[in-house]
C-alpha cells in the first residue's frame, strides 16, 4: 500500500511494553536515534511484533511539531 | 523547556512551502532522511525558519503507525 | 504493507480541492457515508489522486472521539 | 453541540476493553464495519458507554491518511 | 452531543485567516488567554464562524503534550 | 526551546494516575478550568511529574476540534 503518510522511517524494535489497552514500542533507526510509538495491545500482537522486527515508524506530516533553539 | 514528547529529532530545513494558512517544513536529518512538517505560517514567521536553520521534528509517541512489510 | 492503524475503511475519491499546501479529499465509503481527509497537496500528487480513485481512509484509534446523544 | 470535525459516523459499542487509563472501544458501523477507538477510561465511564450503545466515531479530517493499492 | 474529549474550553472567535482548504480561527478564552485551531474552510463556513462568535475549542486528552521549565 | 505548537497553556498538575504503560495528568489551569493529557507513563517518570509541578499543556493548532451550541 502506498500512504499519504509522508514520514516513513525505518527502523527495528528494540523493546516493548505492554499494557492491557496499549503497548509502548521503541524503534532504532539506522544511526541509533530512538522512535518511540504507542499502539494498542492488539495491533501490536497482530503484526507479531517482538524485539528485532523490521517496521516502519510513519508519522502524518500535520502531526510533526517544529522547535528551535 | 523539557517535553513529554518521545520523539526529538535534529535536522535542518531544506524547504518552504508557504500557503496562505500553513507552511510546509522540509527537514533533513543526519544521514539524509527527510522529514516533513506541516505548521502554520504564522509559526514558521515567529521560528523565523529558513534554509538551514537548525531545528527539531517533535512527535508524540501516541502520533506514531507501526508498518511492517 | 501491514499497519498498526486500526481503522481502514475502503471507497472512492468523490472530490478534490486543492490548496497551495494542503489538498482536502472527500472519499465516498460504501452505502454513501463520506469521509473528509486533509493531505498535503503533494501527497495527492504522489497517490496520483483523481475523482473516482479507489483509496483507503486509515485512521489510527487513538485519533478517535467517541460521541453520544 | 455541532463539531467543526468532518468524520461523524453512527454506530454501535461492540466491545469494551479497560485498562488502567484507557479504554479501547470497538463501534460497529451500519454494513458490519468496524472502527476503533481509544479514550480515557475516566470518558469511557462519564457517558456510561457500555454493549450496544449507539455512539458517535468522531475523526477530524487532518488525522485521515489516505492509502491506495 | 456528549463527547469523550476531555478538554474543551469555551471563548469567542477573536479573528479568521481562511486559505483554500483551511481556516486558523484564533479563539479568546477567559482571562485573555488564546487558542488557535486549524479547521477546514468549510467547517468554519459551516458553523457560521465570525468573529465575536461563542464557541468551544475542543481537544482530545491523547494530543495534549506536557512541557516543564 | 521555541515550539511550532501555538497553544501553550501554563498550569500546575492536580493529579495523575499511572497505568502500565501511560498516565493521564490533570492540569489546573488559572481560573481554575482544567486540562487532561495522556502521556507516556515514562514520560511523565522523566519530567519527574508529581501534584503541584508547574507545567505547560502543549497542543498544536490542528489538533484543536470547534463546537458551536
Amino acid at each position: 500500500m502506498k500512504l499519504s503518510a509522508r514520514n516513513v522511517l525505518k527502523g527495528k524494535v528494540k523493546s516493548i511494553v505492554t499494557g492491557m489497552v496499549n503497548s509502548e514500542i521503541v524503534i532504532e533507526l539506522p544511526g541509533g536515534v530512538e522512535m518511540t510509538s504507542i499502539i494498542t495491545k492488539t495491533s501490536a500482537e497482530n503484526l507479531k511484533l517482538k524485539e528485532g522486527s523490521e517496521v516502519y515508524a510513519i508519522v502524518k506530516a500535520s502531526n510533526v511539531i517544529i522547535g528551535t533553539d
